[in-house]
Protein backbone atom coordinates (compact mmCIF):
# COMPACT_ATOMS: atom_id res chain seq x y z
CA UNK A 1 0.00 0.00 0.00
CA UNK A 2 1.11 3.39 -0.58
CA UNK A 3 2.44 5.22 2.02
CA UNK A 4 0.21 8.04 3.46
CA UNK A 5 0.87 11.94 3.34
CA UNK A 6 0.86 11.37 6.89
CA UNK A 7 2.96 8.73 7.30
CA UNK A 8 5.94 10.50 5.19
CA UNK A 9 5.26 14.09 5.90
CA UNK A 10 3.63 13.20 9.90
CA UNK A 11 3.11 14.11 12.37
CA UNK A 12 3.56 17.90 12.22
CA UNK A 13 4.23 20.65 9.80
CA UNK A 14 5.53 23.71 10.39
CA UNK A 15 4.76 26.74 8.36
CA UNK A 16 6.57 29.82 8.54
CA UNK A 17 4.34 32.66 6.94
CA UNK A 18 1.11 31.02 7.98
CA UNK A 19 -1.65 33.67 8.95
CA UNK A 20 -2.79 34.56 5.44
CA UNK A 21 -2.61 34.37 1.86
CA UNK A 22 -0.82 31.47 0.42
CA UNK A 23 0.72 30.37 4.06
CA UNK A 24 -3.02 30.24 5.08
CA UNK A 25 -3.23 28.16 2.40
CA UNK A 26 -0.44 25.70 2.89
CA UNK A 27 -1.14 25.44 7.12
CA UNK A 28 -4.96 24.24 5.77
CA UNK A 29 -3.93 21.77 2.41
CA UNK A 30 -1.08 20.09 5.44
CA UNK A 31 -4.24 19.91 8.20
CA UNK A 32 -6.60 18.56 5.71
CA UNK A 33 -4.33 15.63 5.20
CA UNK A 34 -4.11 15.06 8.71
CA UNK A 35 -0.87 16.73 10.22
CA UNK A 36 -0.85 18.93 12.93
CA UNK A 37 0.75 22.39 12.27
CA UNK A 38 2.87 24.66 14.13
CA UNK A 39 2.29 27.88 12.54
CA UNK A 40 4.32 31.17 12.60
CA UNK A 41 3.68 34.76 11.37
CA UNK A 42 4.58 37.82 13.13
CA UNK A 43 1.15 39.44 14.03
CA UNK A 44 -0.07 37.28 17.01
CA UNK A 45 -4.06 38.34 16.38
CA UNK A 46 -4.71 36.86 13.00
CA UNK A 47 -2.31 34.22 13.27
CA UNK A 48 -4.16 32.79 16.13
CA UNK A 49 -7.36 33.46 14.63
CA UNK A 50 -5.97 31.57 11.32
CA UNK A 51 -4.53 28.60 13.62
CA UNK A 52 -8.13 28.17 15.21
CA UNK A 53 -9.64 28.05 11.75
CA UNK A 54 -7.21 25.12 10.83
CA UNK A 55 -7.81 23.39 13.67
CA UNK A 56 -11.40 23.17 13.82
CA UNK A 57 -11.90 22.94 10.16
CA UNK A 58 -9.64 19.23 10.00
CA UNK A 59 -9.61 18.02 14.15
CA UNK A 60 -5.87 18.48 14.41
CA UNK A 61 -3.72 20.27 16.53
CA UNK A 62 -1.82 23.73 16.08
CA UNK A 63 0.65 25.54 17.69
CA UNK A 64 1.31 29.19 17.12
CA UNK A 65 4.73 31.07 17.12
CA UNK A 66 4.32 35.03 16.70
CA UNK A 67 7.86 35.93 15.78
CA UNK A 68 9.25 38.27 13.16
CA UNK A 69 11.47 35.77 10.83
CA UNK A 70 13.78 38.72 10.16
CA UNK A 71 15.26 38.14 13.67
CA UNK A 72 18.56 36.79 14.00
CA UNK A 73 16.97 34.80 16.97
CA UNK A 74 14.65 33.08 15.11
CA UNK A 75 16.26 30.17 14.75
CA UNK A 76 16.66 29.77 18.41
CA UNK A 77 12.97 30.78 18.99
CA UNK A 78 11.70 28.21 16.82
CA UNK A 79 13.75 25.97 18.47
CA UNK A 80 12.00 26.54 21.70
CA UNK A 81 8.50 26.35 20.29
CA UNK A 82 9.15 23.12 18.45
CA UNK A 83 11.39 21.35 20.94
CA UNK A 84 9.20 18.51 21.86
CA UNK A 85 7.13 17.72 18.31
CA UNK A 86 8.32 15.98 15.44
CA UNK A 87 8.55 17.98 12.28
CA UNK A 88 8.17 15.97 9.30
CA UNK A 89 7.11 18.86 6.71
CA UNK A 90 8.40 22.26 6.71
CA UNK A 91 6.99 24.73 4.68
CA UNK A 92 9.15 28.25 4.34
CA UNK A 93 6.83 30.83 2.43
CA UNK A 94 7.74 34.13 4.02
CA UNK A 95 8.96 37.10 1.66
CA UNK A 96 9.99 40.83 2.26
CA UNK A 97 9.52 42.41 -1.13
CA UNK A 98 11.21 46.25 -0.76
CA UNK A 99 9.46 48.07 -3.81
CA UNK A 100 11.62 50.34 -5.55
CA UNK A 101 14.85 51.19 -7.59
CA UNK A 102 17.52 49.85 -5.56
CA UNK A 103 19.43 53.15 -5.40
CA UNK A 104 15.83 54.00 -3.53
CA UNK A 105 15.16 52.25 -0.99
CA UNK A 106 16.65 52.10 2.69
CA UNK A 107 19.32 49.83 3.06
CA UNK A 108 17.48 48.98 6.50
CA UNK A 109 14.45 47.36 4.58
CA UNK A 110 16.98 45.85 1.71
CA UNK A 111 18.71 44.22 4.53
CA UNK A 112 15.35 42.71 6.42
CA UNK A 113 14.55 40.96 3.07
CA UNK A 114 18.01 39.36 2.77
CA UNK A 115 17.97 38.06 6.69
CA UNK A 116 13.96 36.79 5.57
CA UNK A 117 14.83 35.31 2.42
CA UNK A 118 18.42 34.01 2.56
CA UNK A 119 19.72 33.93 6.32
CA UNK A 120 16.40 32.59 7.84
CA UNK A 121 15.65 29.89 5.58
CA UNK A 122 19.48 29.14 6.11
CA UNK A 123 18.61 29.03 10.07
CA UNK A 124 15.65 27.19 9.46
CA UNK A 125 16.32 23.93 7.28
CA UNK A 126 19.60 24.10 9.69
CA UNK A 127 17.39 23.23 12.39
CA UNK A 128 15.23 20.79 10.70
CA UNK A 129 16.48 19.09 7.89
CA UNK A 130 19.36 17.66 9.75
CA UNK A 131 16.63 15.62 11.87
CA UNK A 132 14.40 14.30 8.99
CA UNK A 133 17.63 13.69 7.28
CA UNK A 134 18.07 11.24 10.57
CA UNK A 135 14.39 10.11 10.46
CA UNK A 136 14.56 9.00 6.53
CA UNK A 137 11.67 10.64 5.79
CA UNK A 138 10.22 13.93 5.62
CA UNK A 139 9.67 17.22 3.49
CA UNK A 140 11.02 20.97 2.88
CA UNK A 141 9.31 23.30 0.22
CA UNK A 142 11.07 26.41 0.14
CA UNK A 143 8.44 29.03 -1.87
CA UNK A 144 10.24 30.71 -4.12
CA UNK A 145 8.71 32.83 -7.62
CA UNK A 146 8.59 33.31 -11.13
CA UNK A 147 10.66 36.51 -9.69
CA UNK A 148 13.54 34.29 -8.40
CA UNK A 149 14.50 33.72 -13.04
CA UNK A 150 15.46 36.93 -13.68
CA UNK A 151 16.17 40.23 -12.59
CA UNK A 152 13.69 43.19 -13.41
CA UNK A 153 13.27 46.57 -11.90
CA UNK A 154 11.95 47.39 -8.37
CA UNK A 155 12.13 44.23 -6.87
CA UNK A 156 15.77 43.61 -6.76
CA UNK A 157 16.84 41.98 -3.28
CA UNK A 158 13.44 40.32 -3.53
CA UNK A 159 14.33 38.91 -6.84
CA UNK A 160 17.93 37.52 -6.21
CA UNK A 161 16.60 36.47 -2.51
CA UNK A 162 14.11 34.56 -4.28
CA UNK A 163 16.97 33.12 -6.53
CA UNK A 164 18.91 32.23 -3.39
CA UNK A 165 16.12 29.84 -2.53
CA UNK A 166 15.31 28.10 -5.72
CA UNK A 167 19.30 27.29 -5.54
CA UNK A 168 19.54 26.03 -2.20
CA UNK A 169 16.70 24.04 -2.86
CA UNK A 170 17.68 22.65 -5.68
CA UNK A 171 21.05 21.17 -3.41
CA UNK A 172 19.14 20.29 -0.55
CA UNK A 173 16.80 18.32 -3.16
CA UNK A 174 20.26 16.85 -4.65
CA UNK A 175 21.68 16.14 -0.73
CA UNK A 176 18.72 15.03 1.45
CA UNK A 177 16.62 13.52 -1.47
CA UNK A 178 18.98 10.44 -1.33
CA UNK A 179 18.09 10.55 2.12
CA UNK A 180 14.53 9.95 1.66
CA UNK A 181 13.40 13.95 2.61
CA UNK A 182 12.01 15.63 -0.26
CA UNK A 183 12.56 19.11 -1.35
CA UNK A 184 11.05 21.40 -3.74
CA UNK A 185 10.85 25.17 -4.61
CA UNK A 186 7.54 26.25 -5.96
CA UNK A 187 8.27 29.24 -8.51
CA UNK A 188 5.01 30.85 -7.88
CA UNK A 189 3.08 33.31 -10.21
CA UNK A 190 0.31 35.81 -9.97
CA UNK A 191 -2.00 34.64 -6.95
CA UNK A 192 -4.68 36.47 -6.06
CA UNK A 193 -5.21 37.35 -1.84
CA UNK A 194 -4.09 39.80 0.44
CA UNK A 195 -1.75 42.79 -0.99
CA UNK A 196 -2.45 41.94 -4.73
CA UNK A 197 -5.70 43.70 -5.05
CA UNK A 198 -4.10 47.05 -5.75
CA UNK A 199 -2.02 45.59 -8.83
CA UNK A 200 -5.02 43.75 -10.26
CA UNK A 201 -7.33 47.06 -10.00
CA UNK A 202 -4.18 48.98 -12.23
CA UNK A 203 -3.51 46.29 -14.41
CA UNK A 204 -3.80 47.27 -18.31
CA UNK A 205 -6.20 44.69 -18.61
CA UNK A 206 -6.44 45.11 -22.75
CA UNK A 207 -2.59 43.07 -22.30
CA UNK A 208 -3.74 41.01 -20.64
CA UNK A 209 -6.69 39.36 -22.90
CA UNK A 210 -4.31 36.13 -24.35
CA UNK A 211 -4.28 33.05 -22.47
CA UNK A 212 -4.27 30.61 -25.86
CA UNK A 213 -0.36 31.39 -26.52
CA UNK A 214 2.73 30.28 -26.22
CA UNK A 215 4.08 33.79 -26.08
CA UNK A 216 5.69 33.87 -22.41
CA UNK A 217 4.77 37.51 -21.66
CA UNK A 218 1.68 37.06 -23.75
CA UNK A 219 0.70 34.36 -20.92
CA UNK A 220 2.60 35.93 -17.78
CA UNK A 221 0.53 39.17 -18.69
CA UNK A 222 -2.99 36.82 -19.06
CA UNK A 223 -2.08 35.51 -15.75
CA UNK A 224 -2.29 38.48 -14.05
CA UNK A 225 -5.71 39.03 -14.88
CA UNK A 226 -6.07 35.34 -14.16
CA UNK A 227 -4.24 34.58 -10.90
CA UNK A 228 -3.73 31.32 -9.02
CA UNK A 229 -5.99 30.78 -5.84
CA UNK A 230 -4.06 30.18 -2.82
CA UNK A 231 -5.94 27.03 -2.28
CA UNK A 232 -4.73 26.15 -6.03
CA UNK A 233 -1.10 26.81 -4.89
CA UNK A 234 -1.11 24.83 -1.96
CA UNK A 235 -2.67 22.10 -3.57
CA UNK A 236 -0.25 21.50 -6.58
CA UNK A 237 2.54 22.13 -3.56
CA UNK A 238 1.55 18.98 -2.11
CA UNK A 239 1.08 16.93 -5.62
CA UNK A 240 4.27 17.84 -6.67
CA UNK A 241 6.48 18.00 -3.62
CA UNK A 242 8.33 14.67 -4.50
CA UNK A 243 8.59 15.30 -7.67
CA UNK A 244 11.39 17.14 -8.15
CA UNK A 245 14.19 20.11 -7.17
CA UNK A 246 11.38 23.36 -8.62
CA UNK A 247 7.38 22.97 -9.87
CA UNK A 248 4.88 25.33 -10.98
CA UNK A 249 1.38 26.16 -9.81
CA UNK A 250 0.09 25.30 -13.02
CA UNK A 251 1.15 24.78 -17.02
CA UNK A 252 0.89 28.72 -17.77
CA UNK A 253 3.87 29.13 -14.92
CA UNK A 254 5.68 26.58 -16.07
CA UNK A 255 5.60 27.99 -19.88
CA UNK A 256 6.91 31.40 -18.30
CA UNK A 257 9.57 30.17 -16.32
CA UNK A 258 10.84 27.76 -18.80
CA UNK A 259 10.81 30.23 -21.45
CA UNK A 260 12.48 32.77 -19.19
CA UNK A 261 15.29 30.28 -18.27
CA UNK A 262 15.78 29.46 -22.25
CA UNK A 263 16.39 33.25 -23.05
CA UNK A 264 19.53 35.34 -23.49
CA UNK A 265 19.20 36.79 -20.54
CA UNK A 266 19.33 40.45 -21.32
CA UNK A 267 16.14 39.43 -23.16
CA UNK A 268 14.56 37.76 -19.92
CA UNK A 269 15.30 40.66 -18.11
CA UNK A 270 13.54 42.79 -21.03
CA UNK A 271 10.78 40.65 -20.26
CA UNK A 272 10.43 40.67 -16.86
CA UNK A 273 10.39 44.92 -17.29
CA UNK A 274 7.44 44.66 -19.99
CA UNK A 275 5.58 42.93 -17.43
CA UNK A 276 5.87 45.26 -14.79
CA UNK A 277 4.55 47.95 -16.98
CA UNK A 278 1.51 46.14 -17.68
CA UNK A 279 0.29 47.63 -14.61
CA UNK A 280 -0.74 51.47 -15.27
CA UNK A 281 1.02 52.44 -12.10
CA UNK A 282 3.88 49.90 -10.44
CA UNK A 283 2.73 47.82 -7.69
CA UNK A 284 3.27 49.37 -4.31
CA UNK A 285 3.96 46.14 -1.85
CA UNK A 286 3.80 43.10 -3.72
CA UNK A 287 5.80 41.30 -6.25
CA UNK A 288 4.78 39.61 -8.93
CA UNK B 1 36.51 60.05 -29.88
CA UNK B 2 35.32 56.71 -27.82
CA UNK B 3 35.55 58.05 -24.18
CA UNK B 4 38.13 56.03 -22.33
CA UNK B 5 38.17 53.30 -19.72
CA UNK B 6 39.01 55.89 -17.30
CA UNK B 7 36.70 58.55 -18.53
CA UNK B 8 34.17 55.90 -18.02
CA UNK B 9 35.02 54.11 -14.95
CA UNK B 10 37.28 56.47 -13.15
CA UNK B 11 39.52 58.00 -11.23
CA UNK B 12 38.86 54.99 -8.27
CA UNK B 13 38.10 51.60 -8.43
CA UNK B 14 37.27 49.56 -5.39
CA UNK B 15 38.03 45.73 -5.51
CA UNK B 16 36.60 43.74 -2.57
CA UNK B 17 38.94 40.27 -2.44
CA UNK B 18 41.80 42.67 -3.73
CA UNK B 19 44.44 40.54 -2.47
CA UNK B 20 44.89 37.31 -4.21
CA UNK B 21 43.85 35.07 -7.37
CA UNK B 22 41.20 37.03 -9.69
CA UNK B 23 40.69 39.58 -7.14
CA UNK B 24 44.54 40.46 -7.31
CA UNK B 25 43.59 40.38 -11.05
CA UNK B 26 40.73 42.78 -11.07
CA UNK B 27 43.11 45.09 -9.05
CA UNK B 28 45.60 44.83 -11.72
CA UNK B 29 43.44 45.05 -14.73
CA UNK B 30 42.05 48.50 -13.05
CA UNK B 31 45.15 50.14 -12.75
CA UNK B 32 46.58 49.16 -16.12
CA UNK B 33 43.52 51.04 -17.60
CA UNK B 34 45.14 53.94 -15.58
CA UNK B 35 42.52 53.42 -12.47
CA UNK B 36 43.44 53.83 -9.07
CA UNK B 37 42.54 51.12 -7.01
CA UNK B 38 41.15 50.77 -3.36
CA UNK B 39 41.84 46.91 -2.35
CA UNK B 40 40.27 45.59 0.11
CA UNK B 41 41.01 41.87 1.75
CA UNK B 42 41.14 40.32 5.23
CA UNK B 43 44.82 39.79 5.46
CA UNK B 44 46.37 43.62 5.88
CA UNK B 45 49.71 41.74 4.92
CA UNK B 46 49.30 40.25 2.04
CA UNK B 47 47.15 43.20 0.87
CA UNK B 48 49.49 45.58 1.74
CA UNK B 49 52.14 43.78 -0.52
CA UNK B 50 49.67 42.72 -3.35
CA UNK B 51 48.64 47.00 -3.55
CA UNK B 52 52.49 47.80 -3.98
CA UNK B 53 52.68 45.72 -6.51
CA UNK B 54 49.98 46.85 -7.81
CA UNK B 55 50.94 50.66 -7.72
CA UNK B 56 54.67 50.24 -8.76
CA UNK B 57 53.62 48.28 -11.68
CA UNK B 58 51.14 50.48 -13.27
CA UNK B 59 52.15 53.87 -11.65
CA UNK B 60 48.72 54.59 -10.13
CA UNK B 61 47.42 55.56 -6.49
CA UNK B 62 46.01 52.20 -4.34
CA UNK B 63 44.62 52.34 -0.92
CA UNK B 64 43.88 49.55 1.25
CA UNK B 65 41.58 48.42 3.93
CA UNK B 66 42.08 45.31 5.93
CA UNK B 67 38.16 44.08 6.72
CA UNK B 68 36.24 41.36 6.60
CA UNK B 69 33.54 41.04 4.57
CA UNK B 70 31.43 39.59 6.96
CA UNK B 71 31.04 42.31 8.97
CA UNK B 72 27.85 44.03 9.52
CA UNK B 73 29.58 47.12 10.14
CA UNK B 74 31.42 46.98 6.71
CA UNK B 75 29.26 49.43 4.81
CA UNK B 76 30.68 52.09 7.26
CA UNK B 77 34.37 51.00 7.30
CA UNK B 78 34.52 51.23 3.29
CA UNK B 79 32.22 54.77 3.67
CA UNK B 80 34.88 55.82 6.19
CA UNK B 81 37.98 54.24 3.81
CA UNK B 82 36.35 55.54 0.79
CA UNK B 83 34.87 59.44 1.49
CA UNK B 84 37.32 61.57 -0.08
CA UNK B 85 37.56 59.26 -3.27
CA UNK B 86 35.25 59.30 -6.48
CA UNK B 87 34.80 55.59 -6.84
CA UNK B 88 33.74 54.96 -10.48
CA UNK B 89 34.30 51.25 -10.84
CA UNK B 90 33.09 48.24 -7.91
CA UNK B 91 34.22 45.18 -8.66
CA UNK B 92 32.75 42.67 -6.07
CA UNK B 93 34.83 39.44 -5.88
CA UNK B 94 34.22 38.18 -1.94
CA UNK B 95 32.72 34.46 -1.85
CA UNK B 96 32.79 32.23 1.72
CA UNK B 97 32.21 28.94 0.39
CA UNK B 98 31.57 26.42 2.98
CA UNK B 99 32.08 22.75 1.75
CA UNK B 100 30.01 19.50 2.78
CA UNK B 101 26.38 18.33 2.69
CA UNK B 102 23.91 21.43 4.39
CA UNK B 103 23.29 19.28 7.27
CA UNK B 104 26.60 19.04 8.06
CA UNK B 105 28.21 22.42 7.76
CA UNK B 106 28.04 24.46 10.88
CA UNK B 107 25.30 27.29 11.14
CA UNK B 108 27.94 29.72 12.16
CA UNK B 109 29.82 28.92 8.45
CA UNK B 110 26.57 28.86 6.71
CA UNK B 111 25.82 33.26 8.10
CA UNK B 112 28.93 34.24 7.17
CA UNK B 113 28.35 32.79 3.64
CA UNK B 114 25.21 34.48 3.59
CA UNK B 115 26.65 37.28 4.66
CA UNK B 116 29.42 38.07 2.50
CA UNK B 117 27.60 36.73 -0.63
CA UNK B 118 24.68 38.79 0.42
CA UNK B 119 24.05 41.28 3.01
CA UNK B 120 27.21 42.48 2.01
CA UNK B 121 27.02 43.24 -2.13
CA UNK B 122 23.81 45.11 -0.60
CA UNK B 123 25.42 47.38 1.84
CA UNK B 124 27.89 47.72 -0.21
CA UNK B 125 26.12 48.77 -3.81
CA UNK B 126 23.78 50.35 -1.35
CA UNK B 127 27.06 52.60 -0.72
CA UNK B 128 28.30 52.81 -4.17
CA UNK B 129 25.48 52.77 -6.95
CA UNK B 130 23.48 56.38 -6.62
CA UNK B 131 26.84 58.06 -6.84
CA UNK B 132 27.71 56.57 -9.66
CA UNK B 133 24.03 56.63 -11.12
CA UNK B 134 23.58 60.71 -9.89
CA UNK B 135 27.14 60.66 -11.92
CA UNK B 136 26.20 59.51 -14.91
CA UNK B 137 28.59 56.92 -15.51
CA UNK B 138 30.66 53.99 -13.46
CA UNK B 139 30.49 50.30 -13.73
CA UNK B 140 29.37 47.22 -10.72
CA UNK B 141 30.55 43.63 -11.68
CA UNK B 142 29.48 41.24 -8.81
CA UNK B 143 31.71 38.45 -10.00
CA UNK B 144 29.39 35.28 -9.67
CA UNK B 145 30.10 31.50 -10.49
CA UNK B 146 28.54 28.85 -12.74
CA UNK B 147 27.61 27.86 -9.79
CA UNK B 148 24.47 29.94 -9.35
CA UNK B 149 23.24 28.40 -12.12
CA UNK B 150 22.19 25.12 -10.31
CA UNK B 151 22.30 23.38 -6.96
CA UNK B 152 24.83 20.51 -6.75
CA UNK B 153 26.13 19.31 -3.54
CA UNK B 154 28.45 20.19 -1.24
CA UNK B 155 28.20 23.91 -2.05
CA UNK B 156 24.47 24.52 -0.67
CA UNK B 157 24.92 28.33 0.60
CA UNK B 158 27.85 29.12 -1.83
CA UNK B 159 25.80 28.23 -4.82
CA UNK B 160 22.75 29.37 -3.94
CA UNK B 161 24.74 32.87 -2.52
CA UNK B 162 26.03 33.20 -5.83
CA UNK B 163 22.32 33.17 -7.57
CA UNK B 164 21.63 35.79 -5.27
CA UNK B 165 24.54 38.31 -6.59
CA UNK B 166 23.54 37.14 -10.84
CA UNK B 167 20.05 37.90 -10.00
CA UNK B 168 20.73 41.11 -8.08
CA UNK B 169 23.14 42.03 -11.12
CA UNK B 170 20.49 41.41 -13.81
CA UNK B 171 18.23 44.13 -11.54
CA UNK B 172 21.31 46.54 -11.50
CA UNK B 173 21.82 46.40 -14.61
CA UNK B 174 17.95 47.27 -15.62
CA UNK B 175 18.06 49.98 -13.39
CA UNK B 176 20.99 51.64 -13.54
CA UNK B 177 21.78 51.09 -17.22
CA UNK B 178 19.81 53.92 -18.99
CA UNK B 179 21.08 56.33 -15.97
CA UNK B 180 24.72 55.37 -17.61
CA UNK B 181 26.47 52.66 -15.16
CA UNK B 182 26.79 49.60 -16.63
CA UNK B 183 26.19 46.64 -14.32
CA UNK B 184 27.31 43.09 -15.19
CA UNK B 185 27.76 39.50 -13.44
CA UNK B 186 30.69 37.27 -14.51
CA UNK B 187 29.69 33.85 -14.04
CA UNK B 188 33.43 32.41 -13.71
CA UNK B 189 33.84 28.57 -14.24
CA UNK B 190 37.51 26.96 -13.73
CA UNK B 191 40.19 29.02 -12.50
CA UNK B 192 43.82 28.43 -11.49
CA UNK B 193 45.29 30.21 -8.68
CA UNK B 194 45.09 30.11 -4.96
CA UNK B 195 43.41 26.74 -3.04
CA UNK B 196 42.46 25.53 -6.55
CA UNK B 197 45.78 23.14 -6.46
CA UNK B 198 44.33 20.17 -4.35
CA UNK B 199 41.05 20.07 -6.48
CA UNK B 200 43.45 19.62 -9.82
CA UNK B 201 45.01 17.35 -8.03
CA UNK B 202 42.33 15.00 -7.40
CA UNK B 203 40.76 15.05 -10.68
CA UNK B 204 40.64 11.27 -12.91
CA UNK B 205 41.90 13.28 -15.33
CA UNK B 206 40.57 10.62 -18.62
CA UNK B 207 37.07 12.18 -18.26
CA UNK B 208 38.58 15.71 -18.88
CA UNK B 209 40.05 14.81 -22.06
CA UNK B 210 37.35 16.28 -24.63
CA UNK B 211 37.27 20.01 -24.96
CA UNK B 212 35.93 19.34 -28.75
CA UNK B 213 32.51 18.82 -27.54
CA UNK B 214 29.42 20.31 -27.24
CA UNK B 215 28.17 18.35 -24.36
CA UNK B 216 27.92 20.90 -21.39
CA UNK B 217 29.34 17.93 -18.71
CA UNK B 218 32.45 16.69 -20.75
CA UNK B 219 33.06 20.47 -21.64
CA UNK B 220 32.87 21.67 -17.60
CA UNK B 221 35.49 18.21 -17.01
CA UNK B 222 37.60 19.61 -20.04
CA UNK B 223 37.60 22.88 -18.24
CA UNK B 224 39.13 21.54 -14.91
CA UNK B 225 42.29 20.31 -16.76
CA UNK B 226 42.51 23.70 -18.55
CA UNK B 227 41.22 26.76 -16.06
CA UNK B 228 41.68 30.49 -16.89
CA UNK B 229 44.05 31.87 -15.49
CA UNK B 230 42.93 35.31 -13.21
CA UNK B 231 44.42 37.79 -16.09
CA UNK B 232 42.31 36.12 -18.61
CA UNK B 233 39.44 36.47 -16.19
CA UNK B 234 40.16 40.02 -15.38
CA UNK B 235 41.01 40.61 -19.24
CA UNK B 236 37.22 39.15 -20.48
CA UNK B 237 35.50 41.01 -17.02
CA UNK B 238 37.01 44.58 -18.46
CA UNK B 239 36.19 43.72 -22.09
CA UNK B 240 32.74 42.60 -21.45
CA UNK B 241 31.47 45.23 -18.34
CA UNK B 242 29.12 47.31 -20.72
CA UNK B 243 27.90 44.28 -22.35
CA UNK B 244 24.94 42.70 -20.72
CA UNK B 245 23.54 41.67 -17.28
CA UNK B 246 25.91 38.51 -17.15
CA UNK B 247 28.95 37.51 -19.28
CA UNK B 248 31.29 34.71 -19.20
CA UNK B 249 34.91 34.28 -19.45
CA UNK B 250 35.38 32.18 -22.65
CA UNK B 251 32.92 30.35 -24.86
CA UNK B 252 33.42 27.13 -22.95
CA UNK B 253 31.86 28.71 -19.93
CA UNK B 254 29.61 29.96 -22.46
CA UNK B 255 28.02 26.89 -23.63
CA UNK B 256 28.30 25.62 -20.28
CA UNK B 257 26.31 28.11 -18.50
CA UNK B 258 23.70 28.58 -21.50
CA UNK B 259 23.57 24.97 -21.39
CA UNK B 260 22.39 24.55 -18.11
CA UNK B 261 19.66 27.24 -17.94
CA UNK B 262 17.98 25.02 -21.00
CA UNK B 263 18.02 22.02 -19.28
CA UNK B 264 15.24 20.63 -17.34
CA UNK B 265 16.09 21.38 -13.25
CA UNK B 266 16.96 17.77 -12.50
CA UNK B 267 19.06 17.48 -15.53
CA UNK B 268 21.01 20.28 -14.33
CA UNK B 269 21.35 19.89 -10.64
CA UNK B 270 22.52 16.07 -11.73
CA UNK B 271 25.07 17.48 -14.69
CA UNK B 272 26.38 19.56 -11.48
CA UNK B 273 26.59 16.41 -9.39
CA UNK B 274 28.38 14.70 -11.99
CA UNK B 275 30.78 17.58 -12.29
CA UNK B 276 31.73 17.34 -8.63
CA UNK B 277 32.84 13.47 -9.58
CA UNK B 278 35.07 14.42 -11.48
CA UNK B 279 37.23 15.07 -8.56
CA UNK B 280 38.47 11.66 -6.85
CA UNK B 281 37.66 13.66 -3.28
CA UNK B 282 35.45 15.71 -3.31
CA UNK B 283 37.05 19.43 -2.96
CA UNK B 284 38.19 20.45 0.49
CA UNK B 285 37.57 24.37 0.32
CA UNK B 286 37.44 25.60 -3.04
CA UNK B 287 34.00 25.57 -4.99
CA UNK B 288 34.02 25.20 -8.66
Amino acid sequence: MAESFEDRYGPWAFVAGASMGIGRAFAHGAASRGLNVLMLARGAELLDATAREVAEQHGVQTRTLAADLASPEIGDLVAAASDDLEIGLFVYNAAIAPHGQFVDVALEHQLRSVAVNCATPVMLCNLLAGKMAVRGRGGIALISSLGALAGAVNFGTYNAGKAFQWILAETLWAELGPRGVDVTSMLVGATSGANYGYFQATLDTELCRNGDTDDPLERARWRLMNPATPAEVAEQLYRQLGDGPVCYTNASDALVGEATLRMARRDAVHMWEALQRTSTRAPEKQAL
